[in-house]
């Protein structure tokens, strides 16, 4: 079966007719940087700790967020992943009469809609194929008052890795009921260039924001998010799920992280010039038009199918890119590359190359 | 606040004026012969796997457990405990109009039914206090069909201990929507005791079975469960929830243990001595009551105030019981307490006497 999400191994190696650890995976958007020596040293510090239940309050995990956000921890709600969390999001938008989303959209929105059976609005992004690929935020309909309505935006999104602006997003804010933004890759940008609504959770009870801890941190096994909301709306969702949601490996691997400002500040080092190298890569390639975007992944419109883009990568070169059918306004015709090491990036162009040749 | 739930640290630590490793917990029903050996390893041998998403249809652990319990990989759904697999339980249970329970019951069983609107009819256990103190199954009104509503079971069943015995129990297929039984302390009985109804599931697509792998395995903190239910409920289910919601560290244990016969037949023989022995002792105090049982734990019934006596403990001597406010019906005069091992029993027997003197 054709996977719905990047990142499956055991598929990608069962086509490429070798081990999953000989996968050269461009499909998920992980830090290739790896895992954090912080995080790996927290979790073997933390294997006699497993015969206990985790603190149903997670106290400890939500302090060092707090700090690492200059937020109180009472706004907090460890999650396991942002995919956990976005069920309680569709529990809660589920009683709105519809949810605005922009198009396309990760196909986890769609997953946790149908389970509350959420009502959909959907706006696709406009797109600018004039010179460069764009994408820009439609104009909503102006319908007076929206606050019956929720909105869910992914900042940056996903998978085109266009950047909302704040100045774009806080109007939502007066006129929507719940707003809900999941921001599960905006630690990837520097700090002056993030769009990150997080400081004004005070001042919006209808205001929540998504984060992962797995995506910057190469821990995606491990399973971590958090979202923050007002303390009542973080009660409310903690009563509707199971008390002990967060491993306590995950737990441990959090409160150090945030801390590891090495780690960050190479990331972002790696980023800023990794992501140019591989858009330039692309770029030079016949049929190939990489549109540049604010995350770790590149959105790549392709002239050949990117469903066969991806089986000629996985048989030539054991190279995993994310085809686009999961959504479905993209269509077959476009592919996703997550921005891995130099190196790495440079197999993928030589790859692709081969292939357009 | 008073916690809902065992095996909390933080507070009990709190209270003792201690820290949490000083506390000898009865609270929690955890296997005190500790994480196996084979876990420890498993996890270690996992570490680097943590940069890679879990697999999403988790295929090398369901047929692990496939094997385990010789039935189809299909049947088996992973979960992040059991109690998630409860959260999906109530979302399939709030499909009918309503869902018999006995009381007392898991309070985490109240929150998942309260997430999804779920409809609660029920019915008290019986309880004969002629000689020793003891719990039956009440009969159910008759009513004729009840395949509108559907029922949960917890077998055995916290907190008394009682085992409903398959013969009880099959009737009940035929005549409710939905069947879910939690057997998520079953494997603390001995093979040729247990009441299990897994061999069922082929034959009966309303039928459900909870387990849990981290109290048996001591490994409560990594969140490990499964349901075994007809594949197209599995399917069902899978589609509610997120994709990968058992960590791969979870993943990579289970695989190992439910392998580890030596670790099971260690644990068979340390509670077929140790219950009796800790039941024994409690049994000679003033005013203590306990409840023969067929799990991991006892209910006992107090003379004194249990929220009372929890304090007490602490204060005195560092040890953590289970008050049993949580269950509502059985009120402030009741405790539970895991069976440990037996220089513990003893510790808990002696402190125990010395506040009942």
């Amino acid at each position: 079966m054709q996977p719905n999400h990047g990142g499956n191994l055991r598929w990608a190696a069962n086509i490429a007719g070798t081990s999953e650890a000989n996968i050269l995976d461009f499909s998920a958007s992980i830090n290739p940087l790896g895992t954090p020596d912080s995080a790996i040293a927290a979790i073997h510090s933390h294997l006699t700790s497993l015969k206990h239940y985790p603190d149903p309050e997670y106290i400890a995990l939500r302090q060092a967020l707090a700090e690492f956000h200059q937020i109180s921890s009472g706004c907090i709600l460890a999650g396991n992943g942002v995919s956990e969390l976005l069920t309680w999001a569709g529990r809660d938008l589920g009683q709105f009469v519809a949810t605005v989303l922009f198009t396309p959209a990760f196909s986890d929105y769609y997953r946790a809609f149908k389970t509350f059976g959420v009502e959909i609005e959907d706006y696709a992004l406009g797109i600018d194929d004039d010179r460069e690929l764009k994408f820009f935020l439609p104009e909503l309909p102006k319908t007076g008052s929206r606050l019956q309505k929720g909105i869910l935006i992914n900042n940056p999104h996903n998978p085109t890795g266009y950047l909302f602006t704040r100045k774009a997003l806080i109007p939502y804010l007066d006129e929507f009921g719940l707003v809900v933004i999941d921001e599960a890759f905006m630690d990837f940008l520097p700090l002056w260039q993030q769009q990150s609504l997080i400081d004004l959770v005070p001042k919006y009870s209808n205001l929540v924001i998504l984060r992962s801890l797995t995506k910057f941190y190469g821990l995606p096994g491990l399973r971590l998010g958090y979202a923050i909301a007002h303390p009542d709306r973080v009660n409310q969702w903690q009563q509707w799920r199971d008390p002990w949601s967060v491993n306590s490996l995950a737990v441990a691997a959090g409160i150090a992280i945030v801390k590891d400002i090495e780690f960050q500040q190479k990331t972002w080092d790696w980023l800023s010039s990794a992501r140019p190298q591989l858009w330039q890569g692309l770029n030079h390639l016949e049929g190939i038009y990489p549109i540049m975007g604010a995350a770790n992944y590149l959105l790549v419109r392709t002239e050949a199918s990117g469903a066969w883009l991806q089986q000629q990568l996985l048989q030539s070169d054991r190279i995993l890119i994310r085809d686009c059918l999961s959504f479905t306004e993209l269509g077959d015709h476009y592919i996703r590359v997550a921005v891995r090491l130099e190196a790495e990036n440079n197999r993928l162009i030589k790859g692709l190359a081969k292939i357009m040749n």
